[in-house]
């Protein structure tokens, strides 16, 4: 039995996917870009064991066995065990003999499928780069994570990533490629504002096929929008200019969710919560006279926040008084660590508001992270001697 | 003392008006389309008295005085004096003494300002209409309104109307046009949603201007997708093509929304109960299996219902139920008559969802109605012998 086991991240769009062109081979209308958030906050964990003993292709996720024959699953397997003979016949590893193997995948996330988080971006990542691993397969293996969600290709890397859209009928250059490495700009910082929310969400997969049926906006967005949106998002990542990377990241954000709006039936994706997030992050701004924080929201009322460091502890405050957590005694601070810090009596003022108790359950606070990795740590193995889940997962 | 009593409708458009290409001349972006709804249920009433006594122009709003120096008040005064001097020299009756005469003006509102109804349309175009009808001025007069308030110039017809953008820098070819007359669709019927409301919206003004400013997708909008709708729109009215017709209304509903969550920062008129309602007709069209009721929101989360007399009754009812009224005594229905209509078991199924008691305030039942008119009841006459509002007013 061979086994590998490795992580891979979430990634936030500050440029947003929506729409394909190509339903089949996950083909999008626009480029995106996006960061990949910090795995020791969120991640997923992937072991893939290979063995003659298998007699069936088969995954576990988060501890349940899950139907191997998914579409998108089954591409992701074929594509990279293609790959993998290919590579083997200009004369790599044998993995002839694996390749013939039955595989056992176990997935989990660290993170709550309630929190919102696009968990396929990362699964779908983490399940192609430890497929990679196990069959010997090196180089360019986003547009393989492509086919499996849209979005995971960009959690094959670390830092800012750029989707490119690509032009040809077979996709082989709709890409993943890192604009800038995780340490490239050391104070940011990423907090996921986890929302109450009391409804079910039009999935991302059937709402962005609506959207690309029915709104005329979304369209021009893809065709006059977005290619200086992605020229200039990048120049602001490469010359760290937060005030045009957060304004740019919520003008997005917006445009995102007004096509969703523009949608027929529309879609909405922003609650009364997400609303009096946007309201409080431009009063805070306003206040300031400059963007010192900026939201962002995909297909659910979650708000992330991207900010600069020496902002995090002011603002996290500014949150829990506009949102006094619930006394559950669950922590309303995770991830990196947080200190109190004073409101001045003017910033009070500036963005007084009505109070909404328990709006947001609580936050996530992280930062850039790294893309894929193997993991050497046996205890992170998810997958036991006898080629099933370990009972703890 | 000459005097004159008006009155005149509100609009409610169907193809929305957003963003004008001139501030002072108020020209738009964009052709629009809006029914003018019954004078029955909705109207303004202007009196004008005009006398050698008066010794300043002087305006009373709902029975209290205003600032008669508000530019675009001004705005039509003059233009409207230009206009009837200049056909005075072509020869019509001799207006030339009360023209040099000052003139006091009294208007009211039969409907409550928390209706969030576009007053000003129906304020400008009585306005413009008595004033016309003092002066003895014939002819086209939608452009000196369109100078009051964008949407009055379509409150100068009855029935069907559109507002061509026009072209010219100095507006002469931006007016309003009778598109079908009330009568064409007698089974057209409108209610409106009086949605309880908990804050100040941003004004409609300051909004599109911002829009103006900010939206990539206004731009987008007015250029690409308005002229086909236009067309499209006049044609299902023409044709009394309901489905055609609801969909349209509710996708340029949308759309217009959409452009000002494009707004930066956004602006959000639609409200939990809005977006009930939109849910809620969206369910009721679903299990009919067409369009049998349509939406439309202007700035402000009150709903606009379009539908046929056959079912008024029963989409009343479907509304009663989904946000049951708050028994305070006021009537919840008001304008024409709704009798009680049985729901399904299988309808009420289709729109089981969360009761929002009090999400609606009351709903005021009309249809498509006439253009302004000249009052020859003397109890509407809003101005005493001693040239000020009657003490009733």
């Amino acid at each position: 039995m061979k086994k590998v086991t490795c992580t891979a991240p979430v990634n936030i769009a500050v440029v947003k996917y929506w729409g394909k062109r190509n339903e089949d081979l996950i083909l999008p209308i626009n480029s995106s870009l996006s960061v990949t958030l910090h795995q020791d906050q969120l991640k997923t964990t992937t072991s893939i064991a290979a063995s003659r003993d298998f007699t069936e292709d088969r995954i576990w996720l988060n501890g349940k066995e899950d139907d191997i024959n998914h579409p998108r699953l089954q591409s992701c397997l074929r594509e990279i065990r293609r790959l993998a003979r290919k590579r083997r016949s200009s004369g790599s590893e044998d993995v002839s003999g694996i390749l013939n193997y039955k595989v056992h995948i176990c997935s989990i996330n660290n993170f709550p499928t309630a929190a919102g988080l696009a968990s396929s971006a990362a699964g779908y990542a983490c399940l192609v780069y430890s497929l990679a691993k196990l069959y010997g397969v090196e180089g360019e293996l986003s547009e393989i994570a492509r086919q499996g969600s849209g979005s995971a290709c960009r959690s094959m890397y670390g830092g800012f990533v750029q989707w490119l859209m690509g032009e040809r009928e077979d996709g082989k250059d709709s890409l993943a490629q890192q604009v800038e490495a995780e340490t490239h700009w050391p104070e940011l910082r990423i907090l996921i504002l986890v929302a109450s929310a009391e409804k079910k969400h039009v999935g991302s997969t059937a709402g962005m096929q609506t959207s690309v049926e029915t709104s005329p906006l979304l369209k021009l967005r893809a065709e006059s929008v977005v290619p200086g949106r992605m020229a200039e998002m990048i120049e602001s990542i490469k010359k760290k200019d937060f005030e045009s990377f957060g304004q740019l990241t919520m003008k997005d954000s917006n445009q995102f969710h007004a096509t969703c709006l523009d949608t027929f039936p529309p879609i909405f994706y922003l609650n009364q919560v997400s609303q009096r997030i946007i309201s409080l992050v431009h009063r805070y701004n306003a206040h300031y006279g400059q963007t010192k924080v900026a939201y962002s929201f995909d297909a659910g009322p979650n708000a992330v926040i991207f900010t600069l460091e020496p902002t995090v502890n002011e603002f996290v405050e500014v949150v829990k008084r506009s949102f006094p957590p619930a006394s559950n005694g669950d922590p309303f601070i995770k991830g990196l660590p947080v200190s109190p810090a004073p409101l001045s009596q003017e910033l009070t003022s500036a963005i007084e508001g009505d109070a909404c108790p328990g709006g947001v359950r609580y936050v996530i606070v992280t930062q850039p992270g790294p893309g894929p990795v193997q993991s050497q740590d046996p205890s992170l193995d998810l997958i036991g001697a006898d080629g099933l889940p370990k009972p703890s997962t």
